[in-house]
């Protein structure tokens, strides 16, 4: 086995044994996440990927444990400081570092508005652990690369158990937890042909554009391919990329397709990459079957159902990110302009 | 006077009218809005310009009226036909036409799961005018140009109006309700200098930057840029921004900054203007003298108070974006690859 090319890569590697062993610390906390939860709807609060691994959590929330969920703006509290009853809210704050102050902020806030506070944070004892009701401590291990690999699969790992404990039938959600690290396992594997990453060098504009439970994911792999790769990208719903931006897409446009392996979505989703394919981008599919078939270059893609596909489905595109970052002359572990602790108000 | 240049341009000078227009047809419905609305927690549907219009009456809803709000994903109703329980919500459905599926059959789950609804459409009769509960119908007249201008603009007058009627002190949001149309008929003569157009159209990359309740007027500005003048631009929070895409700010990069006057978030996006600046962005200033005093370049700006800004803070960006447009050489009113109603499931 060679040395991996970078920290990212190391990390990018060790996302199996991270994801089984949060799954290990977390899911004894199931019974009592659904007390502290009783019949509150839930508000997640975060920033860059976490708010993405919490895109995961409102969807599992509302589709599969019929729970009512938001997105929470960081600024109601931080800045307006909104006088709002939150007695009928459990608010999910998730943060890699535990100490991002507006997500911080945001907790204190919401637990004065008479919320249930849930952490969700790689890191025992920081802020936002230590004060809040129960702590999902996601087990990812120090992550030294500025880019999130291994703590923003942790966290949708963490969203599950979350989505699993309330869920009215657990059953439904969990039967597939098991299968996850294997299926990681393999996906990290992913080889990304130089001819990908020659075209995606080639493009004057990149998008990844998703929808539903794997929406989350698709703006994860756009963020990333923008930190790391320093260009403007963007992460989408296809509604709203037909909604306006779909505009620009011509033969310079690379599109990275998420979608899942079967569902509801699957079928919008092909379409958007058919027209995508059809207005001259040089598409990618990371989805299944259907949205393979539409698309110029395919990528390894997770065959678990959607409901747990978030927790795995993003490993190839990190894959690519760092292979294409170091493609590009761009050192993966240290992108320019970023901290690993984004400093907001 | 000198005919207008597009349909677009005539569009954006019929704004102060019809946003009078539109506060004079519903503001008489304030007291049936406050007894639908009762003590439901409030969710907020759109796409593309009407969710940027939505996004102001989220704001408005839990900083200024006290009532929880959220943006409701329609694929959870269209998609995965998610069984929520929705007897505490009065649903808020924005759509121009009315028409689009994909917001009158989000509408209809809702109202079947038990939410009151609301209608926000500039048409009388649409199927979701006569499906909600109440319909506030804007009075923007027909709108032929692509982009939206006047029926963005009078859905935030009816936010305004939504807001006003569920606040406790329903006068603090209308005081300054009469003070619009006349700001709205200073702002849509802006004019732009011909160097901030050069700038914009040397530039590699652009983005619109805001933060809480002119967040949305951020993205509607990126947004109108982007479907008009047919390149990727973003509009976006700058906590957001900060979080990754600000990496790839260089000297190619024009960002236009859009802020209140005064308030709780001006520092911070004047701060936010100042690292722009520092990074050798084309700062363009849309807000207070705080903004202003960090950016390159100055458009008018309202001098309104923070709650009632969104109404009219966009103007002085669609006249920019209409100008831009014919600056490089696209036809303002059919943007390449955009219908006016567009269908998405």
């Amino acid at each position: 086995m060679t040395a991996p090319h970078s920290r990212m890569a190391a990390e990018i590697a060790e996302q199996p044994a991270a994801v089984a062993a949060t799954f290990d610390a977390l899911l004894p906390l199931c019974a009592t996440l659904r007390d502290l939860v009783g019949e509150r709807r839930l508000m997640f609060i975060g920033r860059g990927s976490s708010d993405n691994a919490a895109e995961y959590g409102r969807y599992l929330a509302e589709v599969h444990a019929h729970r009512s969920a938001s997105a929470g703006s960081p600024s109601v509290a931080t800045h307006y400081r909104a006088d709002l009853d939150l007695r009928d809210v459990a608010v999910v704050c998730v943060s890699q570092s535990g100490a991002t102050d507006e997500i911080v902020e945001t907790q204190r806030w919401a637990a004065a508005q008479g919320a249930r506070t849930i952490a969700v944070t790689n890191v025992e004892g920081s802020p936002l652990a230590s004060e809040a009701n129960i702590a999902l401590v996601t087990r990812a291990g120090p992550e030294l690369a500025v880019p999130a690999t291994k703590t923003y699969t942790t966290q949708a790992a963490a969203m599950l158990v979350l989505g699993t404990a309330i869920a009215p039938r657990p059953a439904d959600l969990d039967r597939h937890i098991d299968a996850l690290p294997a299926e990681i396992e393999r996906l990290v594997l992913t080889e990304v042909p130089d001819e990908l990453l020659d075209a995606l060098a080639d493009a004057t504009s990149w998008l990844a554009v998703g929808r539903g439970l794997l929406a989350g994911t698709a703006k994860e792999i756009g963020l990333k391919l923008e930190e790391t790769c320093g260009r403007p990208v963007r992460g989408m719903s296809y509604a709203d990329l037909r909604h306006g931006p779909v505009a620009f897409v011509d033969s310079g446009t690379a599109a990275i397709v998420v979608g899942p392996h079967d569902g509801p979505v699957v079928d919008g989703i092909a379409a958007m990459a058919r027209d995508l394919s059809a207005a001259g981008a040089t598409t990618i599919a990371l989805g299944g079957a259907p949205i393979m078939a539409e698309c110029r270059f395919v990528l390894p893609a997770t065959t678990l159902p959607e409901t747990v596909a978030p927790v795995a489905a993003a490993m190839p595109g990190q894959v690519l990110v760092e292979a294409l970052a170091r493609r590009l002359g761009h050192d993966p572990d240290a992108p320019a302009g970023l901290a690993k602790v984004t400093r907001t108000d």
